[in-house]
Parts: structure tokens; C-alpha cells; sequence
């Protein structure tokens, strides 16, 4: 008979790592356009120092700073304008002491020149002439080359979830396509005799499925993609014919308990059927979750998840997404979580690790975490729900008014 | 000549109401598991009670309260078995005083039933017949039909963005389609003679097209949807022209201008030609962003944003971001804003409302926003930038170890 010892999620997540060190996607070339929200395969380095050159800041005429040295409003100076950069355009002349270039906003400065004066500071005398009534220190108005970015310097790192400034600073390094991770591929499989998917019409006594679509949908959230929606009946052979065909296609395949007595078990057994090691995580110390399962079968991840819809979600974030995340990133990034004040007590369970969802609420520009209970009913936890909170096993709870870290599905 | 009067955002935000009251999307059924994400089109309702029966909640026997008063460890009652009710079927049998129907955790309450008993709590002393050592109160482990969710109640409101856990509570209504708003249609056009998409070569003095990269994320982000991404000359007819046609086809156009002189002044005369009321609002009283321009053809909106990426985000995030947002909810919606505690002092300009690009830093279970300023230079700033934060033009600025409210991008 197996040990039923329970494992601390701390200890889950090790285990994670250990089991499925190996379990990797490839990298897959996307269109910068449509890189929005995935994950840098490698390190991206500038390839070119921004700016490439020097260039102005300002619209005004490029000069030889000490030329403008002691000069003022009563005592100006008188410059010959030799030329004019056009935007876009290679300044072609240098500039001498005693001569001026215009220069708009981002073009080139001319060889020679090591500041921009203002056009507000500028007097035109004639079409060749101005009068420059203002001291221009070196470097003024002026990005100097590589100033913003130097050439061969880190600009992303691998692992990176793309967002709108990164895609713009892509683009500005003149990439057009980017290595990402491909998403890790899942699929569900929802087991139960009762249970029917939402467009069928129900029988009294019937569950309707809902695990399927929170979990897919939560599993599209955490950066991996659904490839298969299996409902299968309670019955061994068939989930373990099922389960061995997808996860050959797949990375990871979530089981999704009904809440049929003894389901847990059979999870179990089919993972251990199919090869080795099989099972390595049998009941978690958390609440909810406790009755979690996962195994590792060819080289892929099998979890059992509980059959409560809450219970399941919490899970799949915490642990599913754990696993995800370290397949697209190669790191363990610690997970974002938004701060916020409890509006009442919550107990803990002494000894687990309790998960207990809230609903957010804004109030005289605060965030606080509204607890959400429900008797066994778990839909309309799951409509109010925002996220969830972590007590942690050695506390005894969270106290009204207490600051507390909300993660977000 | 027009007058050039800046706006506030607050006024702007006014008009931008006013103007696009009837600039709406229409809505799209899409298939459940499509749906995460999305923005609900209209109120849904729950077409039946949850549970749809009497159910549950513990495994044992369902019994007649009254049956157990009084009974104790020492001092059982005991039952005649007359059923077993099975998961996913009708509860067939009625129950009297006396009997006991076994039920699964789940399972329908048989009529006659108010109450159920513990597997734990109870002797089987032969097949048909237990002994129940403890006092069952009316109504325990049961959920009773409408207790969790009741028929015709409101679920998810119009403007909600679908959570995984709202797609669960959809599917347990047995609802496997959704009405969501489509998404608006925006095509960017980026104008000047010097901007070069990232695929091509650069000539010396040119500069990359990034803002139709980075604002077009940023776009699809918002919940809107890139159509098209046009680069134009500076041309007048030309822009002219190619915004005339693109009108047609889309809610939204956005013209990103290069950093020429006089671009601006294009843009809104390009707007003007092609019909009224033309530009409605021309330059805001913010920091960066002052040369905004908005106007309205065909009733399309049209925004002209500032040539600087890093300005063009916060404008096309404060501006852009507040009309999709009504177009796809009805509502004006609060943004969602993180709360954080700034690492320096942060000057703001007087009269103006001020934007200060932040990035996010986790020290000592804190969160922290460390501003980010370029001298001109926007690539490293768009780099390390995780979002903005304002700065009320009645302010004077932020100090070290405020809190500051952090906008993501």
C-alpha cells in the first residue's frame, strides 16, 4: 500500500524542478508584430549603438561652443550660416569656429560642431548670418552616439514576457522577427460518469462540466496553450488509453476529478500503470487541494487535480503555472502579486498552507481583500473571486486590517 | 487661425465623450473557451438555480433530523437502509421517519430528507440497517436547490473582462456560446520621410519606425485590434489620401508623426480637410504629450500623437486607452492602478498634469517605483520602463517614500 504522506508546496515545487529538469519547449521565430505577451528565448544585445550617430535634441543651429563663450543678450555673437541638415539626411559640411548649421529636432550634428543653440536664443540677421545671444556649454542639445544605448549592450533577457515599451525597443534595434518560446502544450481531461460539457442538455442529477474551460482558460492566462478537451466516463481503461495518446502530443495533461468517491485513486493508478517513476507527489498540505496528484509519465507532466472548480484553480495557479513558468523561462521568477488590506479575520488550518479566495475592492483609494466563502458552492465564489490570498503554515491567520498579497487568475 | 488653447485630460476625456457617443462595436458570438479575456456585450443571467437540487455536501445518510435528536455516543438510533443513491442519477425513493437512503458527496437529497449524517458518525450493523451516534440539525450537509446561485440572478455584468473563473461559472450555466463587444479597429499610420520599418536598412541619418510597433501592442493590450500599419512621406495629399481610406474600414486611426517641424500642424489640417467637425482638440496641458491632436471625420476618431515613443505610450495608454474602453463596456471604468512607494523626489511641471515613466522594483517585500528619465534618449527608458504615474498639475510633485499609483503599460 502506497504512504499517503503529503507534501508542502515548498516541497512540490522542488520536486517539480528535480522531476521535470528536462521537460523544455522549443523556440519557435514570430513576427515582431505578434510577440506581444510571449517569452524571449535569448538574450536580445543591441546591435548598434542609439543613437548611431550624434544628434540634436533640440531645433536650432549646431556652433562651436567656445564661440558662444562670455557671449550675452547685450553682446552677441554674429555666425555665417554655412548649410542646413535635413531630417533624415547625412550632414554633409563641417562646421569651423565662426559658423552655424541648422539643425532640427533628431538630425545629425555636423563634424566639428559640440552644441546646439536654441532657435528661441537666435537672432537671423540676413539668409547667412545670425546672432547668437546666449552661451551654448559643451555637449548642449546635443545625444552624443551610444549615449542611450551602447552597441553589444543586454537590452532583453531571455525569459522576459514581452510587453508594448519592449516590442518598441525591438523595433527601434531594426529586428523584425524574435525567437520565443513555443507555449507548453496541455490538455484536460475531465473524468466523471455525471458530468456533461455546457452546450448539452442536463439530466437531473447531473453535473455540468466546468473544470475544462476555468482550467483552459486559466492554463491560456499562465502562458501555456489547450490542445485537447477530453470528458471521459469513470472508467480505468479508458483514461488510461486516453491519457497514454495524449501525452504524446503534449507536455502536460491535467486530470480533472468529478466528485465521484475514489477517483483520486484511480488517477493515481493510472499514472503508475503507464511507467516510471509515475506518481512522486500523492496529497498536498495546503487547503484547499489536498487531494492533488502528480506523476511523471514519458518524460511529461501528469497532474490529478481536485474535482471543487475553486480547489482546482487554486492548484493549477500555484502549481501548474509553477511548472509553466519554468518551462518558458528557465528561471523560477517569483510570482507578481498585488497588495492589499483584509476586511475581516481568516483563519488558517494549522499545519497547511491555506489558500482563501477575495474579491478586491477599492475604497477611498485603497485596495482591500474581501475573503469569499461558500458553503460547498463554489460558483459564485468563482464569480466574485479576483484572486487569491496565502497564509502560511506557521501563522495563525490574517487579522482585519492586516496587509496581505492577492494573486491574481 | 486657430486658436490654440491647450486642454486639461480631465476636459479632454469630457470631450472625447461628447464627440464619440455613438462611435460603437458591435458584438460577436464566440465559442466559450474563446471567450477568456473578452468584454461581455450584455448582462448574463442564470437560467436556473445552482444546485438544481437539493445536494449533498458531505458522504453519509441522508435521514429525518428529528429522527437523531437526542441520540449520542451511548444512546444511538438506529435506521433502516432503504437506498443508495447514486452520483449523477435521480434520488428515487422518498424517505420516512426511521430510514436512512445513502448519498455521495454531490448526490441528490432524497424527498423527505433534511439532513444528512457522516459516514464517520455512523455503525452499519448489518446491509439494512445503522446505528447513528450523533445529533444531525435541519438543513446540515446539505446545499439546498438555489442556495449557491438563484434562477434569473445576475452573473457577469455588460463591460466585464472574462476571468478564467467567470468562464467556469459560464460553463456551469451551461452556456457554451457569448455575446462579447468585437474589438475596435484601429490602424496606425506613421508619417516622415526618415522612418524605416525594422526589417530594412538604414541609411545613415534615418531613424526606425518603433511607434507602430510599440503603440500597436499596446493597442491590442487595450483590447482593440491592429488592422493595418501604414508608413507615409510627409506628403499632404498622400496622408491625406491614405487616411481617407482607412476611415472606412476602422474605429480608430492613430498618426504617429516623426519628429519633423510642422507635422503637427499637417496632421490636424489633413483632419480638417477631410470633413467636420475635424480637430476638436489641439495640444494637452501634460508633460510629455502637449502636441496631441484629436479630431473627428466620418465619425471616426483621429488621434495625432507626439513623435517621442515614450510620450506617444502615454498619451495613446491615457487617451486612446479611455475611448476603447467605452466602446467596449458602456462604462467609464477606473483604470487598475498598483500601488508603490517612490525610491526619489519627482519634480512636476506647473499647471501641467505630469507623466513620470517608473520601473517596478520588489525590495524587502515592498514595492518600489524608481523614475526613469532619457535625455532625450526613449530606448533605454522604454527598456526598464513598467509603467507611469501621474502627477496632478495642483501638485507640487512627489517626495521620496510617497505612494505613488503606478499605471501599467
Amino acid at each position: 500500500m502506497r504512504m499517503l504522506k503529503v507534501d508542502t508546496i515548498g516541497n512540490t515545487r522542488k520536486k517539480i524542478l528535480e522531476q521535470f529538469s528536462d521537460l523544455t519547449v522549443l523556440p519557435e521565430v514570430v513576427e515582431l508584430e505578434e510577440g506581444i505577451g510571449r517569452i524571449v528565448y535569448e538574450d536580445i544585445f543591441s546591435p548598434f549603438d542609439v543613437p548611431e550617430f550624434n544628434r540634436s535634441t533640440v531645433d536650432g543651429y549646431a556652433v562651436v561652443s567656445k564661440d558662444t563663450f562670455g557671449v550675452s543678450e547685450s553682446l552677441p555673437v554674429f555666425l555665417d550660416v554655412i548649410d542646413s541638415v535635413e531630417m533624415g539626411k547625412v550632414a554633409e559640411k563641417d562646421l569651423k569656429t565662426g559658423q552655424a548649421i541648422y539643425v532640427p529636432t533628431g538630425g545629425m550634428i555636423p563634424k566639428g560642431a559640440d552644441g546646439m543653440i536654441m532657435i528661441e536664443y537666435v537672432e537671423n540677421l540676413d539668409k547667412n548670418t545670425i546672432a547668437v545671444y546666449r552661451t551654448v556649454a559643451p555637449g548642449e542639445g546635443i545625444i552624443f552616439k551610444g549615449e542611450d544605448i551602447r552597441s553589444k549592450e543586454l537590452l532583453i533577457k531571455k525569459g522576459k514576457k514581452l510587453s508594448p515599451q519592449d516590442i518598441g525597443a525591438i523595433a527601434a534595434m531594426g529586428i523584425n522577427q524574435i525567437k520565443v518560446f513555443q507555449k507548453p502544450r496541455v490538455a484536460i481531461i475531465s473524468t466523471g460518469d455525471e458530468i456533461v460539457p455546457p452546450g448539452e442538455r442536463v439530466k437531473f442529477g447531473q453535473i455540468r462540466d466546468i473544470n475544462t474551460y476555468s482550467l483552459g482558460a486559466l492554463i491560456e492566462n499562465l502562458g501555456g496553450t489547450i490542445t485537447q478537451r477530453l470528458l471521459i466516463a469513470d472508467d480505468f481503461n479508458l483514461i488510461k488509453e486516453k491519457l497514454d495518446k495524449v501525452l504524446d502530443n503534449n507536455h502536460i495533461v491535467l486530470i480533472s476529478g468529478g466528485s465521484s468517491v475514489g477517483l483520486k485513486d484511480v488517477t493515481a493508478k493510472v499514472i503508475d500503470d503507464l511507467g516510471e517513476p509515475g506518481v512522486f507527489v500523492h496529497g498536498l498540505a495546503v487547503k484547499p487541494g489536498k487531494p492533488t496528484i502528480i506523476g511523471k509519465v514519458k518524460n511529461k507532466a501528469v497532474f490529478g487535480l481536485p474535482g471543487h472548480p475553486v480547489s482546482a484553480m487554486i492548484i493549477c495557479r500555484i502549481i501548474v503555472g509553477f511548472l509553466i513558468n519554468r518551462m518558458i523561462s528557465g528561471e523560477n521568477i517569483e510570482d507578481v502579486y498585488l497588495e492589499a488590506i483584509s476586511k475581516e479575520n481568516i483563519h488558517s488550518s494549522p499545519g497547511k498552507e491555506t489558500y482563501q479566495m477575495v474579491e478586491l475592492i477599492r475604497e477611498d483609494g485603497k485596495v482591500y481583500a474581501q475573503p469569499i466563502y461558500g458553503k460547498s458552492g463554489s460558483i459564485s465564489t468563482l464569480i466574485h473571486a479576483d484572486g487569491f490570498i496565502r497564509i502560511n503554515q506557521n501563522t495563525e491567520g490574517v487579522n482585519k486590517g492586516d496587509k496581505v498579497w492577492v494573486i491574481r487568475l
